[in-house]
């Protein structure tokens, strides 16, 4: 029995999962990412709280054939470089410090490349050539697995495709930078969009303002709203679904990928992001009967990064 | 003493370059594009041409240890199946026709993709890991080497980079969708540009004027206008040159490169449009100091794509 474990470290929460060889999950651990303190205290907190996980089920890190862990941020010589979602964690040397904690070598990736390549492997991206994952979560990640290999860059820290422009003078986004898909497609985008529209008493304001019942506008409950019918939801849905659509086309000709795989919890809107997404990039695709378009939700749920991260922990080293 | 033969086919002449194995041109030649007729008879012409070119060099497709050909257009399956420059060649059976002709197999690839194979072997590119070519011609084309391999996609049909929208309204685009990096920074739009701004009567037109002197305003004359301090000339790549610049920040981002080679004759008016890409990029790169912006001028003069054809038929096939 060959045994990995992956670690999924996010704003929240940090999620452990110890996988099989053949992809079960055989156990799951949950921490507040907070509890884990701040600064150079993080790596040793995490490795004792991966000690006592792994001695729950009578293990030790000399019993696992690799160690991947997956973070939010840019990643780089093992470092959290910047994370909106970890600022306490910028600047970290995460890798060596858990390597040290655990005593053995350790695999730090971003979060959204792990997330890729564990659905391609075990997920909606199994068989693929070349696939494209697009992660809708509070900011807009993505990762991509290119002629069957994660695809890091020359520094690994591609694939940052929520930060790609598709309104040169569009909405201002975090990074700095103007009209980005993040922010138009990201929770934190949406909810903003859903805030100005109620503000502004557009078009099914009121009935939408009824439906939330002073609830805050976030994704989920927008589309609870959608479901019910509210004109204002779907709307707000159809402008990040349409942006989601010029991004995936722009992808689709750039990389002539097999497929996307979605995840975040955006895309649990589901048709309401996903219809406008495919009726706009079909009317941008060059040659749509030639270049394929195929979007799949996600199927590993909340694990695709942990599990992602504890198959990456197996491959030979880049 | 290893050849291969390399032909570039553009819509106004086909190129021919037999390379020695340690990468000198050995001969060149060159054909019109409308002499090798239409249809069917196109690959028969075309394999009598090349045979005549090597028998003037005592040579004979036996003794070439491969033959690349690129061609304009999406190529799949050995098919030009959609070229705008090529209209008489769409949904020609290019590679079957010429391998018959010649007797040899025979390598088909879009000419932007060997270009950049080309200038990453042998030119601007040498040693990067990671290059994304930009051929700047009437339209936009774009060639990805990632990883040390020459990226197709899933079905051979990347890398349009033309065809990424950074303006979700903005210019229409020959390929039906709105805002494509080809609609600014392409030949076609520059001149188009210009012809609307004189016909506007923009600041600086009448000067502009002047000095084309009944000349249309294509990049080379905006270029030698530019070098004279004509605003509108000036005005208009750096229009151009943003537009690059929100690309080329795409691609950094979600690629994160080693380098950009630029090629194609509005490259030509070098720092006019580099500058204004260069400040336009830099602004929206995620973490300029992360992320590498380094921008080439090709290096291999009109022989990139020949030359990367017949180093392409080299290589083990795909």
């Amino acid at each position: 029995m060959s045994l990995s474990l992956g670690i999924d470290i996010g704003g929240t929460n940090v999620k452990a999962v110890l996988l099989h060889s053949a992809g079960q999950r055989l156990a799951r651990r949950r921490w507040k990412t907070a509890a884990l303190g701040e600064g150079s205290e993080i790596p040793g907190r995490l490795a004792d709280a991966i000690i006592e996980f792994l001695a729950s089920q009578k293990l030790g890190p000399g019993n696992l054939v690799g160690v991947g862990v997956a973070s939010a941020g840019l990643i780089l010589n093992g470092e959290v470089k910047t994370s909106p979602n970890l600022p306490h964690w910028e600047g970290l040397k995460l890798r060596d410090g858990l390597s040290r904690g655990l005593g053995r070598r350790v695999l730090l990736e971003n979060d959204v490349n792990a997330l890729a390549f564990g659905e391609w492997k075990l997920g909606a991206g199994k068989g693929a050539s070349s696939m494209v994952c697009l992660a809708l979560g509070t900011g807009v990640g993505g990762g991509l697995v290119l002629d069957g290999r994660l695809f890091r860059g020359s520094q690994g820290l591609g694939a940052e495709l929520g930060h790609m422009s598709i309104d040169l003078k569009g909405r201002p986004c975090l990074c700095g930078s103007l009209g980005c898909l993040e922010a138009y497609a990201g929770a934190r985008a949406i909810r903003l969009s859903a805030e100005s529209a109620l503000a502004h008493g557009e078009a099914g304001a009121a009935s939408l303002r009824r439906f939330l019942g002073g609830k805050d506008p976030d994704p989920e409950q927008l589309h609870l709203a959608a479901k019910s019918g509210k004109s204002l939801a779907i709307r707000i849905f159809d402008e990040a679904g349409r942006a989601l659509g010029v991004a995936v086309a722009n992808l689709v000709n750039g990389l002539n990928p097999d497929l996307f795989v979605l995840a975040g919890g955006v895309s649990r809107a589901g048709r309401w992001i996903l219809e406008p997404a495919l009726d706009e990039a079909r009317n941008r695709i060059m040659n749509p009967r030639q270049q394929k378009l195929k979007i799949r939700l996600r199927a590993l749920g909340d694990d695709g990064a942990s599990i992602g991260a504890a198959l990456l922990a197996r491959e030979p080293r880049p």
